[in-house]
């Protein structure tokens, strides 16, 4: 089988699979409500929150566009912060919406700074809400959001978060940090197929969302949620990622929140050791190093995509390259979801032999 | 089994279901590349089009929202062409968006007059586009989509065609009609589940798409097509469906278009037959009855809310209410995609002893 390390699409168990493999069920009937309402349930718990879970045909990036148009008017002003290209993709939907961006980025491989975050709120007033990535799938940084989330809460802002890459893998408590509008990606620690994002409201993004007047259809969250109080979504859903996430939800449960973070925390502890002790260089400050990404700078003479076709053509293991600044300067390994340290032994064990024949000289 | 015989979901072959149990690839990776260009190939044979069909990882509404904010601008004029549940929605997404609309809405059951729409054409030529529904899933309608193009192109306005449960089952030469952009869905005549939208787009669309100023990021067409020339999404896609659309696509093209076309129809005249037989009465005039779903009347006392229920919990076979106008006054049969004669002959045999149970009184 292949190894697959990139972050998302992540493999999927055998028993998801099987689910994906279903016959089709109404969408409108009892069995689908049935699986609806304990995934919205489940979804609430593993997003730690009393929120509304709305559950979205789309990829992660249609989840991030259901947040930019629920909450905000044209003209409105919104902190980004950036630190890379899915933070900065974020700032772009909310901006071709009609928001006006007030962009702080930083540099791709850095956290962002809580105190310059504080800062820039003081300076503009007007500010109405704040995109913070919690995990930066780009460079494999997850920045602080505890610290974040108060200074954004402190000053009253409504708190958006992409946590597509992090939730349900790393430690994301939406009710107890006060964030807002969260979102989520089935692809990711899921352990499911893409096809669904995941967006939680709060009461406040709800009266937000009631003055908002970005134009939507498809993403309207109020939609959403008067279907799925019925087992329903308001378009036929992707009914076999339902039926499958339905599944991969009780498998987690099964493992346990905490022991799933454990995982994640002692696999990604596991890659960076090994990846340093292969004479590579991490591109995160270990402190913001992300448990569901690592990136590894291209050091000592290695090509980056020479790596990736070797990888893939003569060991079976995908990993992904560098995106942005970032494309031919890092290679990244994905550690989410369904991963075992057995996964990560195996793809080290294959890079030691795969980085001299690109180029890396150690 | 379930005989599921509602106009989408549509039941899948085993093929397509080994397909979606399939373990997940990289999206970007040459796998993918290569499936996503067979399939982008295929559908063009079944759009009967040169033009680009693009593939979207949404429901079939998303594929109206595609087509409705790719090639207006706010404050352009749109003549809605609209004969049901789903002809009103997209014109509601164009409103949204902010274009004009000058609705003409015929009764519910009813296909479009051509010599009304070119009577609202000649009356309004600030028109731009026209918004078209081939098949009406609400009403089991199926326009006379060849006469309504006709009217359309000859006075040279952007034809938009919502063709979601008619395309790869009913006749739609995209070309040699004129039609700009078209759509599809998945889990309609596809034999997939559902999770994609197909759109396709006419070098007249494409160049209306230049000069368009309705806000779109994740539907932007422009960004999918410098995509699918690399056999990739901008986003990352719903690769299981896209996976087991390219099995089902290749059982389409075993079968051969024209076949599917005249099964369709077969099965059609079978079930129209069948539910006369049964005492009952059909929506449609039988000329634009759909070959795709029937629409039958609650005649005689009967119940649909209750006939529903009873065929799915005593027969094992689940069929469609009503929506709009026409909810509690109607029930619908799917049959279309992976459907035999045989699966309305169980249906017709259980409907007959349903019925009475449901208060029909033959």
């Amino acid at each position: 089988m292949q190894n697959l390390r990139i972050p998302g699409p992540t493999p999927c168990p055998e028993e998801v699979l099987i689910a994906m493999g279903q016959q089709m069920i109404n969408h409108r009937g009892p069995e689908m409500a049935a699986i609806m309402k304990e995934v919205a349930e489940k979804l609430k718990y593993f997003f730690q929150t009393k929120n509304d879970v709305l559950v979205l045909t789309g990829s992660g990036t249609g989840g991030l566009e259901a947040a930019a148009v629920n909450f905000l008017s044209p003209g409105e002003t919104v902190l980004s912060v950036s630190i890379g290209v899915f933070g900065e993709r974020f700032a772009k939907i909310a901006s071709i919406f009609g928001a006006k961006i007030i962009a702080l980025n930083f540099e791709h491989g850095k956290a962002a700074d809580p105190a310059l975050v504080k800062k820039a709120l003081a300076e503009h007033p007007e500010i109405k809400a704040v995109l913070v990535t919690h995990n930066e799938t780009s460079t494999g940084i997850t920045n602080d959001l505890k610290s974040l989330a108060s200074v954004v809460k402190g000053a009253g802002k409504l708190l958006m978060v992409d946590a597509i890459s992090s939730l349900s893998s790393i430690d994301l408590p939406v009710d107890e940090w006060g964030c807002d509008v969260v979102v989520s990606g089935s692809q990711k620690g899921w352990m499911v197929p893409p096809g669904l994002a995941f967006i939680s409201v709060s009461p406040d993004a709800w009266k937000a969302h009631a003055e908002s007047k970005m134009p939507r259809f498809y993403w309207d969250l109020a939609k959403h949620k008067a279907s799925i109080e019925k087992g329903q979504t308001p378009w036929t859903p992707c009914v076999s990622v339902i039926v499958a996430l339905h599944k991969a939800l009780i498998m987690m449960e099964k493992e346990g929140m905490q022991n799933i973070f454990k995982r994640h925390q002692k696999i990604a502890d596991f890659t960076r050791k090994g990846v340093k002790e292969l004479g590579l260089t991490l591109l995160a400050e270990e402190k913001y190093a992300s448990n569901t990404v690592t990136a590894v700078l291209a050091t000592e003479g290695l090509d980056p995509k020479k790596l990736l076709k070797v990888m893939r053509e003569e060991y079976n293991t995908v990993l992904a390259g560098g995106q942005g600044p970032l494309e031919g300067k890092i290679f990244r390994i994905g550690h989410l979801g369904w991963v075992t340290e057995n996964d990560i032994k195996v793809t080290l064990d294959n890079l030691k032999l795969a980085l001299p024949k690109a180029g890396f000289r150690s």
